[in-house]
Order: structure tokens, then sequence, then C-alpha cells
């Protein structure tokens, strides 16, 4: 009777398929420039390694705005424009230091930061005693009375045994980005949030938090805590409940500055008036080079244009590349994209993101009509090949789902997600940590996938 | 018309298929346990760091196999034994040294590394000029006459467009495996080929080559060079045909000695006559760790046994787990475990190796009959919730398949192939270039697999 089940219909994977031969010799050329004349990897090099780390209102994140508008500009577009933004601007300031101290003068350090948007502590710093939750809930129950005066350790780690690794980084995120407005709420001082990695190391991860209305004089500082520290923190407290933690940082808010959205467009032959996007984030956070996260998406991004002039695949509608600005803590540059184009009356048919790393592509994500959805997945023995396999219905991106809308098609490259969070902001998100084949796979896929919605005009 | 495309059917992909409930649940043990109890990262720690590289014959070979045998004891096996073979021993030496001279005088040092079986040069080196061809084709255009009394540069570069960096290797390794024999016969006097390597960088990459049934005094030093130094080379060729390259290098082959499979297993509960083999090789090359070639395929090896002890599952037939020696430079072990299957008239009806690197697991590549490929892919519903898509026809890996029948299933672990050859034979084949997670995601990926074969008793 098992075996019964092994007479299931097989269908479709790894047999032939009839297909569009025109098709599939372009989807090869595709694959194949990016391999063999690929200039992604160049470019990624240049934006971590030259450019480096360029959080919204920096320094660095003008000077990303002139070099993507440059290359752009080299590509030979039809039209290259810089799309004003204000953005929020947080610097981090000169030090970020924590101790944990068991008994008077006897501290050892742990490495934290300060989590993007956090006030500073005092000059001095602060200096509390520490009570550990897991969740909000936890928090709640210890009520004010046991809360006031402490430092809230969030200690909740990342979920190891769900597979995709974005799925548990959704099931902590909240204590980074509530955490210190729920805590300040019953009276804590500061707040330390176990960073969202799954292995345990000793980069402390930084990452936007909100304070929602909270009024300005009860803004209370937040940290980032590695997970080797966070290990650290707990198994002392659980010897020593009455031991204090030392935080000092002196991060800002500042006014708003103007910066900019980066977008090339390459008009469309027949239907000009319809929009494709591809688009990564320019901006990153400050400690890493933000390679991964969102270099990798920028390149991607502006190789499908790249790509789509170097086979000479003329797109029928116009296909545009967006560099968003302010995707970590804002998303100014989407939400002004997505205004400008309800303003003009722009028709987005369809918008891929890159911002899940530049590691092996696995597929997308994608947001649209279930028949669409159904249309794409039939797409599926073309990008076989190339070992692309998943077309699951799911998110697309922060930097283009407000561009949604009843009848378009949003999408998210779906890179390996095991390694991601290892690096995700981080002062290890760095060039080195990018492999150029897979880089270079992630931009041959998403210009695949551009291509065929404009051949069959999806 | 274009758009009759998206009417073809889509069936099976990310829809739910009805399935055995208690199979679903195994499955998700077996991942759950690997992914918050795994053993293998633990293991492959210890192997790479603690004993290191480990070529056949060495000291740390046979650290490894009373490792592995201690560490197969622990795990409370029905059988835990060594089965004994004589192994070749190579050994590196204590110096290899390579430059180029353009002008008496003017040297660029190379990275170069002694190919596994290669004979030393004179214990001054030796000098020549060089003549570089990209295949045996172009060597013999050549002929002895241009030939004679030069090096051989072989610069055959992986072909950078193929998906599967395995078909880029295979469609080079001729020139590191016959290259010195080819080119003796033509009277040079030493080998330099351009590392398997896709990227370029500065490591040489070893591994085994042979002389096949050349005398004793016609065999010529064999070296290979990093990527970076053979276009480095070929380049400087180009302007000067008449540069000199300087070959130093003392390694030498010993007489063979003694070694062991280390093999443990778990008896079948209704059919122990009938066996599933789980392994990997346990030798290495000497340059690194090999924590990727083959520790990785080791320890995952391993851990399904340890998996099916953990979460109570009993095979029905008898299931060993082989860490093979000496795959790398002879696969005696291969040979021997073969020849005493054989011997025994031991019913092999599943083999499985992981030889292919601790990354992301992508899925299998299966020898068997058609008929039981068909079954086997049609468990891929079973797959889908861990992202495990391929089953494709194919070559299963060196240690298992002298075990092939006309009807038993041979398989391989095909994880995610871009980085591979980063590492592959290098000095940096080290553990820090294992993610723990992909690692743990590779064995339970094989334990499903030896669990659908032994519960559907394919």
């Amino acid at each position: 009777m098992k075996r019964l089940l092994i007479t299931l219909l097989w269908i479709g994977m790894f047999t032939s398929n009839a297909q569009n031969p025109e098709v599939e010799t372009q989807i090869k050329e595709l694959y194949t420039t990016a391999l063999l004349e690929g200039q992604s990897y160049e470019w990624l090099r240049h934006l971590s390694n030259q450019i480096g780390g360029r959080l919204s209102g920096s320094l660095n994140a003008e000077r990303a705005v002139e070099w993507g508008k440059e290359e752009l500009d080299a590509l030979g577009l039809d039209r290259v424009y810089l799309q004003p933004v204000m953005v929020p601007k947080w610097i981090r300031g000169t030090f970020e230091y924590a101790n944990i101290e068991t008994s008077p003068g006897n501290t050892v350090n742990v490495p934290v930061c300060a989590l993007g948007g956090s006030v500073a502590t005092p000059l001095g710093g602060i200096k509390a005693e520490v009570v550990e939750v897991k969740n909000f809930e936890e928090l709640q129950a210890l009520g004010s009375e046991k809360v006031k005066g402490k430092i809230v350790f969030y200690n909740r780690p990342m979920q190891a045994d769900l597979i995709n690794t974005f799925a548990a980084y959704s099931g902590c995120v909240s204590q980074r980005v509530s955490g210190a407005k729920e805590a300040a709420q019953l009276g804590a001082v500061g707040v330390i949030v176990r960073s969202m990695n799954l292995r345990l190391d000793d980069y402390p991860h930084t990452g936007t938090m909100s304070y929602g209305d909270l009024p300005l004089n009860k803004r209370i500082p937040a940290a980032a805590i590695s997970t080797n520290g966070a290990e650290l923190l707990s198994s002392m407290l659980a010897l020593n409940p009455k031991l204090t933690f030392y935080l000092k940082q002196n991060c800002k808010n500042l006014p708003d500055v103007l910066s900019y959205n980066v977008i090339g467009e390459i008009k469309g032959t027949t239907h000009p008036e319809e929009f494709m996007v591809v688009g990564g984030h320019l901006d990153s956070w400050d400690l890493g080079d933000g390679a991964h996260d969102d270099g990798a998406g920028v390149v991607q991004s502006m190789e499908v244009l790249r790509l789509f002039k170097k086979t000479g695949y003329r797109p029928k509608r116009t296909l545009r590349v967006v560099l968003f600005m302010n995707e970590e803590n804002g998303q100014r540059g989407a939400i002004k994209y997505a205004a400008e184009a309800e303003k003009n009356k722009e028709n987005h048919v369809f918008a891929l993101e890159s911002d899940a790393g530049g590691f092996s592509p696995r597929g997308f994500s994608i947001d649209t009509t279930p028949e669409k959805l159904k249309a794409i997945q039939a797409w599926e023995p073309y990008f076989r090949p190339y070992l692309i396999h998943m077309f699951i219905k799911g998110g697309s991106g922060a930097d283009v789902d407000d561009l949604k809308t009843d009848s378009n098609i949003l999408a998210g490259l779906r890179p390996d997600s095991q390694r991601y969070f290892d690096y995700h902001h981080t002062a290890i998100d760095t060039f080195d940590a990018i492999n150029k084949r897979e880089l270079e796979l992630g931009a041959a896929t998403m210009a695949t996938l551009v291509y065929l919605v404009d051949y069959f005009t999806l």
C-alpha cells in the first residue's frame, strides 16, 4: 500500500517541456552575459570598498547618489535623473560602550551598538539593574513596579528550526522596533536587544527602531547586544539577578536633509506608458559596507538594464531601475517614488526588488492576482536550467510594495537565506562576503523575470 | 497568442499534495532535530580545527580514523568497526616554490603547489622556457620539437557560464590529472596547471594526478598555479615568449601504508540483510582542513544515524555509515569496501554520498533505474517545505559508485555549487567557510532520503 504513493503523478520537474525557442535563447544570453561579461561585481566592489556604508543623510549616501547617477549615465539609457526626497538623519556618534557589573568594580565588556533612531544616554551613561524578557507579554506581566528604573533586556532568539530565515527574523524583530517604546511606558531607563542573528558571534546588529508617539522626554536609549553577549548576560543574570548593566552611547537625531532616489530608464517600444521597475535600496546601515544589504540589490538592478542593452533586447514597456534612498530608517524614497508615480498617473504594471542579499538565487516571492501568479509559475521550465525553483505567493520588498494595485505584479528576488542574518546590519556586511557568481546569477534571474513579463506582456 | 503559453498546466510545485502525515511528521522531526540539537557542526569543528588536513597515510589521517571510531562508538550503534585497507602515501615535502624570470635576475614569485602524486624536481629545481596550451590537442599540434626541454603550462579556465560548477570542473580536470603524462611523452621537463577555480585569487589548488604507465625515469614534476598566477604568466608570455619558469618542489611518493575505512551500523528490524549506506570520505588534501572536502560529508553522514537514533526511527534495513579512506588519491577505501561487500554477499540496496561541500542543499543526483528515479521524484512534495528541489538523474559519488547493481539506488547530495571551487583542495578549505545551518540542512536532507527509501522499502 505504501508503494502506492510512488505512483503519484510526477509532472514537470526535470522533464523537458515544449518551450518557445526564441525565449529560451534570450534567457540563455542573459545568464551567459551576466556570468562572462557582468558588471555587477565590479560595481559592488566600488560601492562597498570605495564608498562604503551609506546611511541616509550621510556624506557617503551623497557619494553613492553621485556614483549611481554616473554609472547609469554611462549605460546610455534613455533617461537618468535624480528624484529629490527629504530623509531622516541619524548619526551613531563617537562612542558606544557597555559592560556588565556583577559586583562593584567587577565588569565585563559586551559588544553593543546603538539602534538606528535611538537617543543617546546621558554623557556619563546609564547604569541599572536588568530585567530579562522574551516578549512584550512577559514585560507587561512584570508591570511598571518591576520595570521602573531598570534596563529591559529583550532576549528572544530567532527560531532556528524555521527553514526561511526571514520568517525567523519576522518573529523577533518587534523587540528591536518597538522594544524601547514598550519598556519606556513602564518606566524603564534603557533597553538592550538581542541581535537578530541565528549564529552565536560577537557582532551586534543595528537596525531601525521607533518611539512611536512617545514624547521626547520619555524616550530611552536602545542598543543591540551581540548574540554571544546576550547569552552571557542571560547566564550571568541567572546567577546574579542584581547585577547592573552600564550603557553609554552618543548617537543623535538631526533635522531631515535632502537626498535622492536615483532613476534610470529604457523607454518601451510599444507600451512606453506602462512601467516596469527593478530596484534595490542605495542607503545602508553604517557599520559595514552594506554589500549584501543592499549593495547587491542595487548593482543587480542596474545590471538588469545593462543586460538588456548588452543583449540587444528592447523592452516593449518602459523599464526603470530605481535606487531607492532611505529604506533602512524611514522608507522615504519608496514613499516619494510611489507618490510621484501616482501624481504623474504612471501605470506601474510590474515592480521587482532585490533586498535579501547577494546569495545564490532560488526564485521569487510574488504579490499579484491568482491568475498572474499562475502565469508566472507556468514559466518555471524556462528557469529550470538555472536552478530557479521558487515562485511563491508572498511579499515583494519594502521599496516597491507601495506600488501595489489590484492588478499589477510585485515581486522580490529570493536568494538562499541561510547566511543572510550572519551579516545583516553588522560590521561584517562587507564585500568579501559576496560571491561573484551568486551575485551575477541573481542579476540574470531578475533580468529573466523582467524579460518574460515584458515579452508575454503579462 | 503569446498569452497562450501562460495557460500551460501548472502542477505540483507549491500547491499542497495529499501526503502521508506520519511521514511528514517524521521528516519535520529530522530537520528540527538537526537544526536545534545537531551534532554535525561541532563534529566538524573538531575534525577541522583539532585534527586538520588528513591526507591518506598521514598521522592526521590516523588520528581521524581514531576520532571517527570513537565518535561512532559514543552513538550507541549496533556495530562499529574498522575495515583495513592499504593506501598510497604521498608527502608534499618541505618546500614548493616558483618564479617567472623575464630577464636574468628579474623574477616574480607565483603561488604554486605540487599536485598530489607528483615527483619532486631536482634539488636545485628546474628552469625552462614555457609553452602555453589550452588542451591536449594544442599540445599534440605543437609536437615534441616545440615541447622538448620546456615546461608545459596548461591554462584552460573553467567555463564560467555553466550553472553547475562541477560541470565546469569536469571540463578542465583532465589537464591536471593527465597533463604531466601527456607532456612527458613529448619531452617536456615539467608541467604547470592552472588551478581549478572559477575566481581569480592567489590560492593554488592541489589534486590528484597520474603518470599512468609512464616509466619512473620519464616522470616529470607537476604543480598547480593559482588563477591569478596563471593570468600573470599568460600575459607575461604574450609579451616575452622566451621567459623562463623556475620550479622547485620536494614532494615524494612512499610505499603504501595501512589505514582504515570507519564503519558504523544500525541493524535493520525487518530486512537486516539489506544494506543502506551513507558516507563521505575521511581523508582530505593537506593544504587546508578539508572542511568542505569532505569533512562536511563525513559529519553529515554520521549525523544521519544520530538523527535516526535521536528521533527514535529504527530502520527496516541495516543502515551503515562509512567514512571512506583515500578518496582523494586512490579511492582504495571505496574499492576495498565494495570488494568486501561482494565477498560477503551483502545486498546493498541504497548508497548515498555527500562529497560536494557543506553548502545549502538543493537535492540529489540519482543513479538508478528509471522506475526508481520516478518513485524518488514523486517524493518531491515531502521535500518542498525544506526547499529541496533537485532530483536529477546523474552520478552519485566516487566512494559509492562501485556498489552499483542493475537495480539498486545510488545517490549524491547536491548542495549549491557556486562557492565550492573557491575552496576545493586549497589552504582556505577551512572550518570558517562552513555555515552551521547549511551543514545541518544537508544532514537532515540526507536523513530524509534515507528514511523515505527505508520507509517505503524502495
